[in-house]
């Protein structure tokens, strides 16, 4: 089978990362994954929320927002209607937790490592795209601030999902709206799970789905992995 | 391994469900998870969102709450904050999934099921025990209205995790709080997954580990499933 | 005249008294006053608000909210609106300041005693017996910090009213609804007022219907404190 | 016993009400108890409520507010913090109960009158200078739209209190700081009761002391009401 | 030319302040321009915003609202809606500038100004009616804490346009619902601009139009400086 | 005089502009102004505001934001706190009013144009950046939707102040931060002004200051649109 825009089910769409992308951050890049855009960035603050306030140990907090013309239709900014929608807690949430997962933050020193996305355009992946560039841009501040002996492993994330029954990676827009599973993993670079969601779309889904979901995230993410690396001229 | 509370490591807590327990709601039950304890309601309401307007479908939504003192230390009320925190939002809207994910939706005709999970008590595992309670009030609700033949199968939910080493099945507050490995799970009868959100918390898990916690949760969803068939008077 | 449910027009509806209903609080009980069913905890904060620090005297306040389906019709939940409503307001206040007036806060020490009213089912009173619930929990937790000293007199609180002419004693929600006259009283043992709130709707009312329905609502609340007394184990 | 303005304990303060205070407003007058400063205004709105609609019956809702300087201390505006405070709810309630009370809805038609109640100077008493002076806002705007036949009878409201033993008609805020029992009474011209709402502060109160609070209220409201008709130009 | 309210093109409004107008403030007037009607009061706290703590700076900030019957039509109350329009936000600001401008911070010590502009009757040019007073109310404030050397010049403002084709001084409010351009000017008494905020509506404006505007304006501040300085009785 | 990056005092920075920057949106664009970049863009949406509807006529509305990390500090999102601040709604409402200077909204007919622009990097001159870009994404989408007849003239703005007593034209921030006099201008390409707002800050600024200055606006307004024509490949 090949997908709308030509890819085979297991092939990732063309990864961009554009590494100090904001010149005031610590840490920044553009991330692309195929029209999906996504401005991340990381900001370094000397202190820490009061429940780690004295323990030495430091913290990492995400925010996710997209510009209302990023999708398809306007959609209404959340500084308008003056809340945050559900949704995107959920995100925000998911990428601090997959941060921490990477970092060892005891040996951050008291400081808050404060995570940006924002999507510009949005294609399906924001989310995915958001976790992985957002561990370059972390990986960026870190650097600057002579700290990247706190960073454990490399961490990406991508989507993968069920449409028509077939098992497609990377999902875009247009297949996100369609699936009928949608599977969203974080995984670092030595292959375990710092988080899976799997949610089915009006059908559920069986034991044996799930382990070839998993297997072609698993395939997804190690190329993410390369990719950062690279642009950040780590080697492997 | 012999749990604080004397459990085995893959053994529920007692369940019990009180059913009909609120007077005026179309389906209620008191459910009981060990100590946490949650009132959940079924509303029906004779109107759909703007979206399925004309449609002749329907649709069901949830809203979860605590209780200030279902907790340890007292929390503060989010009518009083004036927003729902992040954490709620993700509850209600897996609850919501979960639910959709058991119903033919075209078969409710245009009305919307409201349901409500109010945790009284709370000792670990608030969202499966909500998830597990809002099903038998959403069966009895369309048991009352005469809508049964739109459900599909029976969905309940628990949560497994990792502690100190050790996998276990439906933690409890402290357990929880210790977790290394947190795992919430929604089945159906035929042991299919509706949701998995499994986070590690300041570590990653691997393939394994993950094979087993699911195998875990597929039994205690079981004994679930065979509890709700009990008290709605449904043979298996 | 008989009421649609049996009862004469001076006489109370059954009630009911849980004690300790909810495990971590240090005070609490659900209370029922026919089928209005009230959990009320009370939960000791080991600090005071602003205007009181450094007097060594104590604080009570009070929080008061309904599950949405307690009422006939579902209500939308106040944290879902992000505003509490006038009556929620009007409600808090008045526990508030019915059991300020039933201790001496001088004696309380620097501790604040937050009260939480939650209304699992509604029909009618469901503030005077948040009231007179309100007290049996303060009064538990007293007893647990042992600072029963500070406790001066018990008080209760209780509905009366005019319908179709007739003065009833503790209205159910359908005698409310069609109410001409609407008072909630609030007393001490010795019989003195901590509060009288007095409403004539769509119509006044006289001096000699005052006086009536005060002598009503001191035998109602006579009748309340002795339950209270019963419930805590305490002389009368 | 003279106090510290000179007053007896059952005088009012010098009462002023300039009509047609207001050039857009249909009704509306200031209104002076002492220094106490209201602008009241009656607006008509050609439309009800939605639980009114069709009903071919009026409404009247009232708003209350006070400049941040009226006070002593500057208060901050709701409108900057966002909310509405209890305490302002509360009035707003009072005030619109109050003025239904003294009109006959169904002789309306389908309109709201919306009264506003603006506290420009703050000395004890502003909501039952706001009760009184929002009935002549009314009468007027009702005068103007002809439909002065829906008013039953005059309304005016008071407050009496007891101070150091002592009972005290319209407290200014002085001795409203120190009131140990605070009463607000609204009645007719008949001498009928509107409503009724006693608070001890710090202590109860016996039958005895609130027979005699009612009492001095009765004379200060017949004195209201006196004033009312002379500003309106209505016999007595 | 003859305006409506025949005046000359050139001509301010009837202009009338009453000082020490609330009996709290440190500082306070009415001021009237024509039918537009503003109570200021200036009101000094002893503390200054976060930024300035330990600068021996002070600081000046404003508030300025309407009461829901200032205008023709009942307009929404700020505080019911829970937010400040930008309209509002914007004269608040627009104030704040002004007086700054005519105040020597550095001179005040650690003290915050309020100032507060309340509106109650609308009928054009209320935001430079309030610059006007808020002045007067500032300069009393001063006088009373004995600071006066902090005032530099006296400011004021007056608002121009072009309705007609016509250039105009002090717009009223029909003038102002039909201008084509519309200019608010703040100046000193040396003729010195603080602000000009000058906008076309559905047309622009040219420089000699522009000019002349300005010109008009400057007359217009002279008057209104020479009004305060006989108010505050201050010689010229 | 050199500035700090070397422009002379009536030099504009570097502009850039990179026409279809977003594929969703009928126009939009990236506008740079030196290190000061803003995402414009242009949404059509079939629908009036209630004032307009029924009149033929269209309306233009604008929003505006920055990206937390735009700037050297990290800000806190205005979605975060739940509302816009003064200054955005300031901005939001003049950029709108710039805009609909520029078209004869009788000839869009009943739609609305909403305008986002949203600042990824700050360096001062957001707001007239905006205006500016925001221009280019407005004739962009009338061009896709066959509109152009609709557009007078092209607009555009620019900010010019007075930095240690020199007259300085479009301000970075270092430059905006020091400013004594702030100015910004929106002119046509005729030369009129659409908008004018000068605003002195700690001082004020003589008749003689401000002709410079809006001369010196003027020569920058006419490189801008000959900028905006060159992207858009219209002829001057």
């Amino acid at each position: 089978m090949i997908r709308s825009d030509g890819r085979r089910p297991d092939q990732l769409r063309p990864v961009n990362i554009v590494l100090d992308y904001i010149k005031y951050a610590e840490g920044s890049c553009l991330i692309e994954f195929g029209d999906t855009k996504v401005i991340c960035t990381a900001s370094v603050e000397e202190k820490v929320p009061p429940f780690l306030r004295g323990t030495g140990q430091g913290w990492i907090t995400a925010e996710y927002s997209m510009l209302p013309r990023a999708t398809v239709q306007r959609t209404v900014r959340e500084a308008a209607k003056g809340k945050l929608t559900g949704r995107t807690q959920e995100i925000q949430r998911l990428i601090g937790r997959s941060l921490r997962s990477a970092v060892d933050l005891s040996r951050l020193g008291e400081i808050t490592l404060w995570i940006d996305c924002d999507v510009i355009q949005a294609d399906g992946g924001t989310r995915t795209a958001s976790v992985t560039g957002a561990f370059v841009a972390l990986y960026r501040a870190l650097q600057r601030i002579d700290k990247l002996e706190a960073v454990n492993l490399f961490v990406a994330a991508v989507s993968v999902g069920i449409v028509d029954g077939v098992l497609l990676l990377d999902l875009n827009y247009e297949e996100d709206s369609k699936a009928e599973v949608d599977m969203n993993v974080v995984m670092n670079e030595r292959g375990e799970f710092a988080e899976i969601q799997g949610t089915g779309e009006g059908r559920t889904f069986t034991r044996s789905e799930l382990d070839n979901l998993l297997e072609l995230a698993s395939k997804g993410i190690g190329k993410l992995i390369q990719k950062q690396k690279e642009v950040l001229e780590v080697g492997s």
